[in-house]
């Protein structure tokens, strides 16, 4: 996609913007400002963020004499940018009930209006990078759109009533696939991609962490074709999964033991009944969906149950390169564009051909086994936009692939996605890998 | 106040709900689930709580076959009642973005409708009971609606917008008032009321914990007509009273020392300007208002730096039943039913006669340097209405008066607030006693 | 006892100062800097501390170009006296493997030598004051004592070897002492003693928050003629004690919910067997004896469920002074100076008269009902040595009588112990008390 | 080394065991109990735990009817291993003033005398598996004799006299030897060692994590040929390195901004003269010396401060095989066995050739960027002994080489140390590298 007819990347805009705005469309005022924990931003945070993000970046920055929505925004919503100035304490972004939602909704207005405005200074001496900003903001909301769906699973799933975002009929039950191992014969492999795309209108957009490419060398190895099912979770469950302390990574164990870890994170049996707690208010837990919401820890205790590994992050994207549809393309089944959790409802029977790697971005994220470190040449960029990626690059994990509620623009094999072992609110699951000795 | 003539409590019933749902006018729908501490409550949790009060106590026991509002509610909606079963925790109120404000207001008008059926069946067999019950849950209401004014403007200060509650013009200022000791013999005096009132139909009502009525014997002492002002706390500070150990209680000490306490509450100094957050916004404070928003260890470390301590219990009850006007009676310049705050902002010239007691009970609470210890002789009521002050009877202080945000109905000598010596968020400051020799 | 007669003042120093060294004797060198909690000073620590103690406030005070012995123990060993200056931790005391106990042995007998020597100067100018501080010293150091042998316990405790301080035989068996009711007609009676004499040479010793002798008014009451023994607590533990929130005060019962409080501090049950750790290791429970290491807590709850109450402060002290032996010279069966818990191993039959309160000072302090305060026209001392007792006058209860480790100069009547209510460590019992309607 | 001749295996095993009881002479009995925090083990549970090491996995396992030295010492000095059971919580383990240091050297004669009884037994069934345990056993109280000085240090810093462990006069000055860069042309190379030989009597001994040896793809890179110096590391601080955010990994930054991070650990400034505490007590700290006790944060920020990076594990192991003196032979001036701090103290020249990579082992640990994790293939050993290295491989960061306090036998190229990247008690500096473009 390129962006030299402008008209391209207005409407990316005016669709990204769009999408956030209808997202929070099923929410009551009173949801604007939930949040249950220090990482699930509020929706009405999301909402104003993405709109400061493009403020700050772009509009401060390029607008002659721009005058800014409310001064105080600046601090109230600067995630976590040092070289931007303070921030307002993450973990009480649920304490402002002010602004309103109405206000907020008037801040996106404004910023809206006056980007569309400097788009369209076709000569404007930093046109490039304008355009190269702009996509990035537009990556960046995108990436809160996925968020809010997670932020907002995480919160809701702390009130006893169990709210309902969407209220759908649930359509079929998920097929059982039986699973299947796929060889790759690795060896010295490209991985990531040339040059970060982010400040040019050329070419596919990808963040800077996904780069530069090189070169990693990989002993053979399997990978499982499909995800790894609740029914087969709960055998690990009931074979003491949770009790074996062999099974587990010391930092996990030390979690399993003050309770904080027993199951995965939305399970809630009711007597005999299996349920979940979805998007979708609390329903019957399908035994042949793929297992979500596990950390790491768990995702590593099973894989050693299972006889088997997590794959690497680079043994994961060189598989992905070696499909024929390695891209959003197979998410057929996305019925609309707000349909969290359709995925982890509906893994349906997939018609895909021999050897295929399902659900490689439609279900859940899949943990990898690698850290979350900067590849081999990496450059963090100057200034503010330099935190974007750059300073998190440690204690984290990579996982790979998409879930139901990640944006078709993210769904790549290069795309690195990174949270903390421990880490259990986002759509997370796994996917087996072996060694071929 | 006498209620066989039914028609009274009924109004009272209705006033009383009536008020609460008026007082929350001001709000946004955002504002209805904020929540900044454990201790300060949401406001619509105030509002369903107070009709669970009713339902609990009332309904269930005295209707037959009562069809609750909601099952969940039972827990939800459960301060603190351990015999009435478990309670949702505390500090995640704020988390209950549902019941929405609309399903709440639903489940007041429920509660209301099915009260005032009952308050019209006269010859139910309980009727006794039903009366104290309810004269109980008035007051209880009532309590919390001074709750949520602390509440609110606790949650409020956190949001660097000053939300503004409700928007008064500054009307005019505080007039120094010089500041007198009046004496008093003291000797064996009666402390308390005969005997509580809640289960009962006559007599004015009062809480179990300002019976029974005892003696206590007071050597002579003398009290301050007029509570510890803005401009003199200020002196205190300015003579390093933040910064003086030997002022100093050990426990308050190490919140000092820990940075936690600094100046009152509220005081925001913007450069040489002095200000304070009220429920009006952000304010210039007054000199000669009193101060508010201090620990008990504020308090009595500026009484000892002043060369004098604070009242006990006892002798401040025993002076006010002393004063012509001993009771709500003074609070003559209330302008409206909700006027958060006039109190604090407009302490202005009294024309009191020669030493009166004022600010008794119409500007802040006054800390005394009594603990909060049940009276010889009391009693803790049967069931879970036994839990309404009883069990808290430890590691609080007394504070007595009444402040600009209480209701009438609770200004009077014996009535017993208590709060944890470090709570600073209600409406609390200081009258100076000392001992004669 | 007088002090003109110097030598009685510097026998009772020498005295005390032997025995401080006496009561470490059966310790190994490892056990010298033993901390299990920042309450619990190591063994090393007291001994420095008390040296400090007449260092501080005698040497160099009154002692002409006085060389202190090492330039750092003033930090390290100032408990809390914030008008001395800084102080070392509380919590890491235990991290001060340096100085060895043989160099604070050294430091002990450079305090003896110097302290004798300003003893013999009759012509001191400041004599009377060097008297008074250093009848405060013998009293500070003893109560040191008491603290070693509870902080020692304390420590051991965390040791699954289970430590034996000293190991002497059980002698015999406590005997089933029937409980009656003694009853007290109370009225307006005298508390405390006149005048705090730290500081003269006249009189008995007292500490000064026993002062100024006052006025209270009491109503008529009863008090158990003994404490509570084990096998009576227990009856409150079978009949679900810890289970009944009804019974116990909201802090108390907040502890109970976390699990901090389930029984008795040191009551170990080995299957069947009944347990509980002492200075003299794992000993068998005896049934008679009264139970020991109770928090205030436990002391109302149990009492609540026994159909009485905790006596109040005045009470206690009132109706001790009615005792015909109100001192320690009822510890009749003490076989040494340190016999830490023979009290609470031995609690034999006692021949009294009738109507005699028992154990009122050999086995367990008593929970009060009274918060710590002070009395009426009390005034801190000036200077570092006001910090004693005065600031810790908040959120603290008092006990009354004495332990089977206290000192015996400090069992009177008048005297005034004080731990916060959640404290279990001191040797802490209780006696039931009735109001009489 | 080969352990077919039984003396080579007893000699090792006497010297290892004679090395332990030697690095404590220097202590006082008051110090072998001394524990600052949970991950700084005491003197005497080190001492202990060695030894149970050997009794867990080789006395009990291979001796018939093996009668325990005490049968509470298998929870009490279990440091991790959950498949022999339950552990003494490791924060309390200063708490075990009993055993006394007399008590533990009785164990450990035990233990010597039932393990050189076992070793003699050279037609027992099971004789290579107990050469190979016995081996790790030695390696495995090398590495607790390095804890034992890191930890020592940690515990004695606390203490504000500065203890002296080793009281050596400083010979000379650090010699200030320019910083040249030294390439290596990468490409497909050998990582780790063939096979994990701790079960085997053949060959050199590695560790577990060392195995398997496989290729990794390294693109060109330099290395700085000597770590970062104190000189260095200070003009990192006077440019503001600790107030710059953008020099910091957002983990790191946290630290910084709560105050826990403000500059190298031991560093002490007394007014205007830099010292530093060590082994040898507080003294001067020296330019040219390795700046030491830095967490990997603060490595990172210095790194890219001074426009390089850390190196990868695998970059620092391949040139380390490149170098002529690539073992201990290197540590050619290390006067005695117990020679803490040496390193630290006394870098001086070295006569090296051209391009040598200088202070491989001799002085600090050196940060990589690498996250610890399996090599591929690893597979964790059978029973409790597979929890010895396997179970940490998450979370934390490699660090390789060696340090003045390290064993000869550990100093090797593939010897992988791990820590978290918080942790600074450890000998950790840096040196610098470089990708070639």
């Amino acid at each position: 996609m390129r962006f030299e007819d402008n008209s391209v990347l207005i409407n990316a805009f005016r669709a990204t913007r769009l999408q956030s705005v209808q997202m929070v469309e099923p929410l009551h005022s009173e949801d604007f400002s939930l949040q249950a924990a220090a990482f699930a931003s509020p929706p009405k945070w999301h909402l104003a963020h993405t709109s400061w993000f493009f403020e700050t970046f772009i509009l401060k920055v390029f607008v002659q004499q721009y005058q800014v929505f409310h001064p105080r925004y600046e601090v109230l919503f600067n995630s976590y940018y040092n070289a931007v100035g303070e921030q307002f304490p993450r973990p009480k972004r649920g304490l402002l009930s002010r602004p309103t939602i109405d206000e907020v909704l008037a801040y996106r207005a404004y910023i809206d209006q006056a980007m569309e405005r400097l788009l369209l200074q076709f000569d404007h001496p930093e046109r490039l990078a304008i355009i190269g900003r702009c996509r990035l903001g537009i990556q960046h909301e995108k990436q809160h759109q996925e968020l809010f769906c997670t932020d907002l699973k995480y919160s809701f799933a702390q009130n006893p009533l169990s709210p309902v975002y969407l209220d759908l009929p649930i359509t079929e039950q998920a097929y059982r696939h039986p699973q299947s191992w796929l060889s790759f014969q690795g060896g010295l492999v490209d991985i990531g991609v040339p040059e970060a795309a982010a400040e040019s209108d050329e070419g596919a957009f990808s963040f800077d962490n996904e780069s530069p490419q090189h070169q990693v060398y990989l002993p053979p190895f399997q990978l499982s074709d499909r995800l790894v099912t609740n029914e087969e979770y709960q055998a690990f469950i009931d074979d003491g999964g949770y009790r074996r302390a062999e099974l587990w990574l010391a930092d996990g164990w030390s979690k399993v033991q003050q309770g904080e870890i027993t199951k995965p994170l939305y399970w809630q049996d009711d007597g005999d009944v299996a349920q979940e707690y979805t998007l979708y208010g609390l329903r019957p837990r399908q035994a042949n969906q793929p297992v979500c919401h596990l950390s790491a820890y768990e995702a590593e205790a099973y894989a050693g149950w299972a006889g088997a590994r997590l794959p690497t992050e680079f043994e994961w994207e060189y598989a992905a390169t070696q499909q024929r549809f390695s891209s959003a393309a197979e998410r057929f089944y996305h019925p609309q564009a707000v349909s969290a959790e359709a995925g982890a409802e509906n893994i349906t029977q997939r018609k895909s051909g021999q050897g295929a790697l399902l659900q490689l971005y439609d279900a859940c994220w899949q943990w990898t086994s690698s850290a979350y470190r900067p590849y081999p040449g990496f450059k963090v960029c100057a200034g503010a936009i330099g935190e974007y990626n750059g300073k998190f690059m440690c204690n984290q994990w990579v996982l790979r692939g998409g879930s139901c509620v990640s944006p078709n623009a993210h769904l790549r094999p290069s795309y690195r996605n990174f949270f903390y072992p421990e880490d259990r609110w986002q759509f997370s699951g796994l996917r087996l890998a072996k060694t071929i000795i």
